[in-house]
């Protein structure tokens, strides 16, 4: 073996999503593009908005190349830093500063360095089912343990009851991703408002802060006005990640950030911390363009009407063909029930009608497939027909 | 204490460089940009070569929005991949395939990809000094430890007596930095195989190969027409990594990727463990437009003239006032033997005629400053009074 051995069983378990995803490459190759309905991936369909594309030529017209492509701080750019800043602060009453805000290679570089600089070896990230996979991985990339509380059903809110049983001493943060991938469940205000009495009360015991980390990049995709609430201003130790990947459909571009209010327990210590974890772990900085482009885009906002109508294309017809479907009130994802035990079956079954649906094990939360309806349209409408031979071959139909 | 154990020490002895760079910036502010004589950081300032400006203009106006800014294979795009392993087969003899090629977040990144993939719990990553200094930290990431090998004084080549006694059963691998930063430094050929001799030799003695990461960034960058040897076709066990933050001068959007020759030990496993590095590190993948970019300036080359002049002009003119200097092959880096015992002196002296320089003890190799010269040449025109002045402070004029 030349591999490390905690890299043995993550090597094995590899993204079963990016699989699936080659898998689709793959199998469009075979029987054309448009006879494969890939729902595998968060790669959103929405069109790049024009102010980003303007924000581009505007960039790399009127500043000096040395100054687009060149190093800056190890936190970024002061400019997009303080647009940041300034837009959190109009939008949800709070008062960050620029030195309150690190630029990060999206969401997930984001979450990395807040990993690096907090976890001890065997320290624990708690996270509730359904949860994306990769936390797993980026907690244990610093030694660190993934706790898993368990998926409230069938209702997908925030567990919280499971969760008082699971802090420990060596819990150090609790990840709470709302809207929710893949539940598509958005999380209110009362329930955020519960999580902080119990985090207060575990701070408390356990004598030291547990920081929420508020993985939020999808935000902006809230459904019939559902309100979203900022986390941070009712959770004093809270550590807010954004990612531009979603809502400008940039995920190739890697350009998120992380937000630390001077509120926060451990403030300096921490935001000093990891300024450090963004360097010293080799992304030294977000990358340098994009930085200047979203410093520019901050009221720029999604498509939503783009992934509504495919919400209730898919929803109202995968009900209408029999399907359990959970009702996806943010993000771009929508829940199946499988009609077996094992959702792999369910999934195989797809796979031949070229539909390409992801196992919700991965996250945490067996018995359903999910769908990423970050699509266009017309592939959803291609769809229904396959989607009606698989009814037929769940028997359900 | 919010944040980890090992990242304490880590903090406290944050980027030396860095820190200089930001002490350069409030420095500009009192007395003036033109004032400061800022040789900290390897951020260069010789302009984007056109060819790269017209590629980012071909990129956006002749591809799909989706394509350009979406996410890809975590490895990267197959187009680029193609490029960059057809360029490594023309330059250097070599046979790659694009499954050989993994973009990555700048060279900082291959290498936390590597030891991510490589290292377990105090398993060893040997460097010769001088090295880069965050090489320590790359590796402490992952729990890993650097076995630095002493600089050989004066001539600055690789200490390989010394090496010897460096391996142990916990070795996983070597770092080359050629040329390197900061010496200046080319290690011809002959060297190359001599470490090649003594590698093969410890692999059979500790049972498990030991693989040289050859990190290349200054590779076009070396004068008098000196090659350098690409070491991949001396070593079989190599890992070759790249950037073009240096050769391109695009440092801020972190570009670069690592190459692993199908005749490596290990190869199936490794660059499957290195694919999923990049992923669950949270690169997810190297930038997307910067991708496409590179993969259309593969025989773009730099202005070595650019850097050349300033080498000429600060080595003529440093040895003039009476300081000793390392004269440099490659790179666009100078060491200045320090005239006093402790460099930190010399620095703080530097620092009052508003020359930045930085100590080379993070470098492993006490008792020099390192001056970057990729600089504007006018700056160290500038520059030449305040070194005639800091020569009488130090009492050598």
């Amino acid at each position: 073996m030349v591999i490390s051995k905690n890299m043995e069983s993550l090597v094995a378990g590899s993204s079963v999503i990016r699989k699936l995803f080659e898998e689709g490459l793959q199998m469009a190759q075979v029987v054309g593009k448009e006879n494969v309905y890939d729902f595998s991936l968060g790669n959103p369909a929405s069109p790049v908005p024009d102010e980003v594309k303007a924000a581009i030529n505007d960039v790399l017209a009127n500043n000096s190349e040395a100054y687009v492509h060149g190093y800056m701080k190890n936190a970024g750019f002061d400019e997009t830093r303080e647009a940041v800043a300034n837009h959190l602060n109009k939008s949800f009453a709070m008062d960050y500063d620029k030195d309150d805000i690190i630029m990060t290679v999206g969401a997930a570089g984001a979450m990395n360095c807040i990993f690096r600089a907090m976890l001890n070896t065997d320290d624990e990230v708690i996270a509730f089912a359904p949860f994306f996979g990769e936390y797993k991985n980026y907690a244990a990339n610093f030694g660190g343990k993934l706790v898993v509380v368990p998926a409230s059903l069938p209702d997908f809110d925030l567990n919280l009851d499971e969760l008082e049983n699971k802090i420990t001493e060596k819990t150090k943060c609790i990840i709470v991703n709302n809207p929710n991938n893949p539940s598509g469940r958005i999380y209110p205000k009362e329930t955020i408002e519960k999580l902080n009495e119990i985090i207060v009360k575990a701070e408390e015991k356990v004598g030291h802060p547990i920081y929420v980390l508020c993985d939020e990049p999808y935000r902006e995709l809230a459904y019939d006005n559902t309100p979203v609430p900022y986390i941070p201003s009712i959770i004093k130790n809270s550590i807010y990640i954004y990612s531009y990947s979603k809502t400008l459909s940039l995920p190739g571009e890697r350009i998120g950030y992380l937000a630390l209010s001077k509120e926060a327990d451990g403030y300096s210590e921490l935001i000093g911390a990891l300024v450090v974890a963004n360097r010293c772990l080799g992304y030294v900085n977000a990358p340098s363009l994009f930085q200047l482009v979203i410093g520019r885009c901050q009221d720029v906002g999604v498509d939503l009407d783009f992934y509504d109508r495919n919400r209730k294309l898919l929803y109202n017809k995968l009900t209408e063909l029999g399907f359990e479907v959970v009702k996806p009130e943010g993000a771009f994802y929508l829940l199946v029930k499988s009609p077996f035990e094992d959702e792999n079956e369910f999934v195989e079954l797809g796979k031949k009608q070229h539909i390409i649906m992801v196992s919700t094990t991965t996250f945490g939360c067996p018995g359903y497939v999910r769908i990423a309806y970050c699509v266009d349209y017309k592939m959803i409408e291609r769809s229904i027909s396959a989607f009606e031979r698989l009814a037929i071959e769940c028997n359900i139909r």
